[in-house]
This record gives structure tokens, C-alpha cells and sequence, in this order.
């Protein structure tokens, strides 16, 4: 199901830049663009990438506009040879470009205040597009324009994500809101961790089928699931709507629903950790940092987070953990007893309120019959004694094993604070 | 530049499917298509993203066929309703779709074989278009098709990526290899971190100039700069032109290249702890995991990585680390002094050859006039008295500080096993 179906505006965007047709780098402005203009009520059916190539924009931008109402560019306004998205697009609006003597002046001056000669390949910055509105760049040099031809738009944006995105926020999303008539797209996230995407369809079936009329779509990454609940109309209606939609999925996923929207599970823990004014230590052997890489993305993380023990050589386990050679030798690195002592280790040695564990076989080798690799142990150790211990058994490639484990201690650690008696 | 303007086939992707519209999702089959495609002399010169909509992929399809000899699509080949992509390339190609009994037996009986009875929707997958090539699917149900119409080709995949890239290796790139007469695409990328963008182009611009009938491209990611230098020719020439082409830039970047091609910072710095037989231990302050991470990234890593300490509270820096009270107090947690003691503690409490740390200021809050945002000490200590410290203010938000930080971390490291001078 499609959010764009039934959206009245529609977009597409056109990223432009050779460096994006490799096989390395992607175009992702179109993500950000994408997400803003559903809040304006604007659906995007297309999306392409060309090369900095004048004939091949000007294609581009006629495709585009055939199949929507409004056309989107980034990328390729640079000063360089390479940068001819301008050109083209005057080439396809049917408009002359004109050197703009006053913006000249004004980057001059803008280069001789940092003491450096404006370079001659920046004038064709001052190049504007006869007829299209200008479009200020508070963050660089080279200006966006919104022209129109034939009934389609056409935005012209700098690839650079900062400047791209504050001229959208500045220039373009205050005026489509507006033009809008006032019906908006509103979009719920519910976000779910340690349950599968099939698992989480089986749940949700019944109410899914109640709310056929509005697009719900289910996203699966290494550990998370999303359910995205979308909504147009009328503001206030819409949000009405959203509103009972997402009170229907919560019922039947309660808790299992660690956040919404832009919350991600870490930011999640971090917030019931401060709530509670509890501190957390980590100890970790398989995922090698990457839980307290998560838990430490979110601003403010030293408020609750006291810092962690990659223990990666069994030595270290013992050395710094103090895990006891004997339950090593016994039980493994990789078993409940070792998860526990890892997780009481870091919990006392650190001093914090709350001591977690991750201890598995990320693979590619060091699996075995009775412990293939993707088995990893988790525990929480709590200052009041209460303890956590769960083993799961991940499928994928080494990164995949990581991640998935990385997002299941975050959540492990989410029950264990809210107290699931199950958790 | 672009690695298409020279190459004799072009290629246009088409990747079909509403969800890859929306805010979160990206089309990534792409990436993978572009390698291969390289390889066999075909260049991608545009790449787009259209809606499970029949009239919006006929109208793609026409778009991507005005741009490129050979047009490749992935995706909408399942079995429901929103699986249009088979029809709707036989309305652009002119074509019947024909259902093929025999094909529909055999998925009826593969069925059958594992208990579960055929639903009628996936009856349309046994459509075959008539006058198109059948492509065997090995991995899943659904054929893929190989077209043509007015001198253009259209080869339309399966988006599953593990069925796309069965079909691609087993009936696709053989043909187009051999067609290509023997030209090949060859492509070699040099990494160097710890320099800025403007800096590499500096250094490499008698070279660059020296190149100009093969492209080059200069990409720069947080901490990273990648220069990809391409050539197109016939095997063995393309491969002399190329490793001349590189010889020249080497000799230009030197040691400042840590790697090549697929060899990231983490990997190369891997391979000279491996090949010294030394060992590494880590202590991270405002990266929070994010080096040991990396580290551990590289499958086998457990050979000469020992662990990491992450000490986000000054307390764990005294306990964990043995950094000095008074050095705390007298310097700081973000200085010289600070950075140098973490480096040492982790190196004598792991019982590692070599200990590295991190301690700076991530923001968003934090920062003085003295220290702002961005500031951040690193230094290494070597079991030999060998030490090297040095100050990185870096620009951005969190995560860009953050992960700047952590690849310059590892490029301190590598420049320190390689006993520069000025490292």
C-alpha cells in the first residue's frame, strides 16, 4: 500500500549527480524531502538519480513532470565544471539565464571577508533563471529557484543535505502547506523490538483489516519492526482518525510498543532511565561497543550512562568483569552464567544501578553444533538484585547478527525497567 | 565525471515498488546491479523508483529506454494484486501475456510437495510474456523476462535481492560479457583518511590533470576521502592503463592511503596488528563504543583485539582507567594529559601491545569557549614508551563528531604502527 494513492498533489524528485550511478553512493535527500512533503499533503511517485549530464536532466526533468504536478532537483549547483543542473534546468523551463551583477557583488564580498579571491568558475553561481523565483541559500553560495512550466513546478535545490534542507524549511514547505487547502497526511510510527515481522503481522491482523481505507505499512530492520499508520483529511479530522487508528494497534500490542515516530529503542531506555533516575553499565563481547555506541547517539546519554566493558579476550572478561575462571571453563563464554556475571561485573564495577550483557557468536567462525553461530546470551543484573537472562538464536551474516543482537539487549533492558514479568 | 560518458552500453534501473517511495525505505538492488554491470563495460547512467502503479512503469520504462540501450528492472513480480511489473512491461514491449500450463504444473506441484495447496493469485506468476526470453528463478517462484523493443532491451527481475542476483549471475551478465567484446570496465579506488577533501585535491591535482580521458571521482564521507579512478578498455590494457593511473596517484598520496577498494580503515588497521602479531586495547570517552565497533566489525578481529573500555563518567575513567585524580582535575577530561593516561590504562588493564583513546566534547551541550564543541584528544601508547597524542576539532552535529572522531581514531592508530614520524 501506497501513502501516494491517494494524495491529490503529487512529487517527484530528481537527485542529480554522477557520483550517485556508482556503486557506492546512494541518494538519500530524498528520503528527508519525502517525509516533509507527506506533512504538506504531497505523496512522491517517482524518484530517479541522473549524471551531471545537460541533455540527460533535461530528460529527466520531462519524465518527471509527466508523471506529477510538482518537480523536485537536487544537486549540481556547484561552481565546478560538473555542475550543470542550472543550465539544463533553464534549458527545460524555456527561460535565459542571466547573470545577476548585485548576487555577483555580494559573493565578492562574501569571499574577501575570509581574505580568499573569489575564484572565476563561482560567477556562474550568479546565473539566475529568468522568470523562476529565487530561492535564498542562508547556508552556501549557490541560491535554489521554483520556476514553472506548462502547469508542472519545478524546485531547484543544492545537493548539500543542510542547505537543501533549510531552503525547503525556509522557501518551499511554508508555501505548499498553505496552498494545500488545509488537508494534511499524518503519519503515525509504533515501533516494536525482539518480535518478528511475522509474528507482529499475526498480532495486528484483525485490527489491520478494520482500517482497510487508510495505508498501513509494516517495515522490518535487523531487531525492529514499524508500523506505519497514515492518515489524510482535514487537519484536526485527520488527526481524530490517526488518533483511534493507532489507539486500535496499541490494543492489541500494548507494551510490546517501545516508542513512536523518530524515538528509537536507545533514546527509549535513556528516557526510562532518567525518569528513574537510574544509571546503566554495559559489558560486551559479541556486538564489540556497538550497544554503547547506540546508547551514547542520543544527546545527554552521560546522565544515565555510566560506560561499558568490551570484553572481547576471555582475559578480559576476568580481569575486568570478574567473571570466574571457572564458570568460563565450565559453561563457556558464551552461556547464562557468563551473560550474569558479565552483567553483575559491569553493574558493580562501574557502580551503576543497572548492569547489562551481550555475550554470542557473531560469526563469521567459532560456531559449533550445540552453539552455532548466531546464539547469543543477554542478561540485566539490577542493583536490587533482581535479575534478566535470555538466549536467542539469530540468523544472517556476522553484521547482521550484531545489529540484531545490539537492538535485542536495548530491549531486554526496556523490560527488564518496566518490569515484565516475562521479560 | 562520470564512469558512463565513455562506456559503449548504457544501462538504466528501474526499481519498481510503492514502499521504496516512502520516508524510510530505499531501493539498494542498485548498488549491486552498478558493481556488476561495471564489470562487464556497462555504465549506469540513471536509476529510478516508481510506484506498483501500471501506467507510472509504462511510463518509466519508456523514460529509461530514452536514456539507455539496455533497461533493467527489479521488483513487482510476487503474487499480489499490487504485483503489476509483468504486465505492465508487456504493454510497453507490445506484448501478450500468455499463461504457460506446463510452468503453472510444476509451481502447483512445488506446492504440493510441501503440503500447502496453490492460492489462485499466484497463477499470474505462471504469465509468461510472449517473444521475451524466459530467465529460470532457482530461489523463488516468479521467472524473469528478457525483452526487446526498437533496439532497446529490457530485462525485468525479481526485487528479492537474493533471486535478483541468482538470475542476474546465471543468465544475464554471462550474454553481456560476452557481448561486450571483451571490453571491461575496471575501477580502483584508493582510501585516505585524516585529510579533508580540499587537501587530497590539492595534492592530487598535477595528477588528476595528467588523467583526464578516464575518469575520476573524489568522494568524501565523515573522517574519509575515496578517490575512484575507472578505465574502460580491453582486459589486460584496461587493467596496465589502471595500474599506471594508480601508480601516479600514489605516488602523490603515499602512506596517506590506508587502503583499497572494498579494505575499510578498521580492516587495514586489523591487518597490521595481525601481520606485527601485536594486540590493541581501547578507551573511548565521547565515541561511546563507536571505534571498538568498527574494530570488531572485521570478522576475526578477536585475533588482536583484546577490548575496550568505554568510560563515560570520570569515575569509570579513575577506576577503569587509572587516570589520576589530579589529571582530571588539572587538565580536564577532554585534554592531552587525560588522553594519554586513558591510553595507557587501557593498554596495561587490557594486557595489550598497544592502547589507544578517545576524550572530546560530541555536543550538543558541553562545549566552552576554550574546548567548544567538536574538540577531541587522541593518543596512542605503545608497550615500547612509544606514545603519540594529538588535538582534532571537528565540525557538525553529535553523530558527524562522533563518527569523524572514530575514523580519525583509527587512522591515529594505523599511523602509529607505521611509525610516522608525524603521525
Amino acid at each position: 500500500m501506497s501513502a501516494g494513492e491517494e494524495a491529490s498533489t503529487r512529487a517527484a524528485i530528481v537527485a542529480v549527480g554522477s557520483e550517485m550511478l556508482g556503486p557506492f553512493r546512494q541518494d538519500t535527500n530524498s528520503l528527508w524531502l519525502t517525509a516533509r512533503l507527506e506533512e504538506v499533503g504531497i505523496a512522491v511517485v517517482r524518484k530517479s538519480v541522473v549524471g551531471d549530464d545537460p541533455d540527460g536532466i533535461v530528460r529527466e526533468l520531462e519524465g518527471a513532470a509527466a508523471a506529477a504536478e510538482l518537480v523536485i532537483s537536487t544537486g549540481g549547483l556547484g561552481p565546478t565544471a560538473d555542475d550543470v543542473t542550472t543550465a539544463a534546468a533553464a534549458r527545460w523551463l524555456g527561460a535565459r539565464l542571466v547573470r545577476n551583477a548585485e548576487f555577483l557583488a555580494k559573493m565578492r564580498a562574501r569571499f574577501e571577508s575570509r581574505g580568499i579571491r573569489m575564484a572565476a568558475v563561482n560567477e556562474k553561481q550568479a546565473d539566475f533563471i529568468e522568470g523562476a523565483r529565487v530561492l535564498e541559500n542562508p547556508r552556501g553560495t549557490a541560491p535554489g529557484f521554483w520556476g514553472s512550466k506548462g502547469g508542472r513546478e519545478l524546485v531547484i535545490l543544492p545537493g548539500v543535505p543542510s542547505e537543501m534542507r533549510e531552503i525547503m524549511e525556509r522557501s518551499v514547505l511554508p508555501e505548499l502547506a498553505a496552498r494545500a487547502g488545509g488537508a494534511v497526511h499524518r503519519r503515525r510510527v509504533l515501533r516494536i523490538a525482539g518480535m518478528g515481522e511475522s509474528a507482529v503481522e499475526e498480532l495486528v491482523e484483525p485490527v489491520y483489516s478494520r482500517w482497510k481505507e487508510h495505508p498501513v505499512t509494516i517495515l522490518a530492520s535487523p531487531g525492529e519492526v514499524q508500523l506505519h499508520l497514515c492518515v489524510r483529511g482535514l487537519p484536526g479530522e485527520a488527526e481524530a482518525v490517526l488518533a483511534s487508528m493507532e489507539e486500535d494497534f496499541r490494543s492489541v500490542l500494548g507494551e510490546r510498543i517501545f516508542g513512536e515516530d523518530a524515538e528509537d529503542l536507545a533514546a527509549a531506555v535513556g528516557r526510562m532511565l532518567r525518569d528513574g533516575k537510574r544509571t546503566l553499565a554495559l559489558a560486551e563481547s559479541c556486538t564489540g561497543g556497538m550497544v554503547a555506541s547506540l546508547v551514547t547517539d542520543a544527546p545527554g546519554s552521560s546522565d544515565y550512562f555510566v560506560g561499558g566493558i568490551v570484553s572481547y579476550a576471555n582475559g578480559a572478561k576476568e580481569s575486568l568483569l570478574d567473571v570466574e575462571p571457572e564458570t568460563l571453563r565450565n559453561h563457556g563464554a558464551v552461556s547464562e552464567e557468563t551473560a550474569r556475571e558479565m552483567a553483575r561485573g559491569a553493574r558493580t564495577r562501574l557502580a551503576a544501578d543497572v548492569g547489562a550483557a551481550i555475550t554470542g557468536i557473531a560469526g563469521p567462525s567459532g560456531g559449533t553444533e550445540e552453539k552455532p553461530v548466531g546464539t547469543v546470551w543477554f542478561a540485566v543484573s539490577d542493583r536490587d538484585g533482581r535479575e534478566t537472562a535470555k538466549k536467542r538464536a539469530f540468523v544472517g551474516d556476522r553484521a547482521h547478527v550484531r545489529r540484531s543482537a545490539s537492538v535485542y539487549a536495548l530491549e531486554l533492558i526496556r523490560r527488564h525497567l518496566a518490569g515484565w514479568a516475562d521479560a
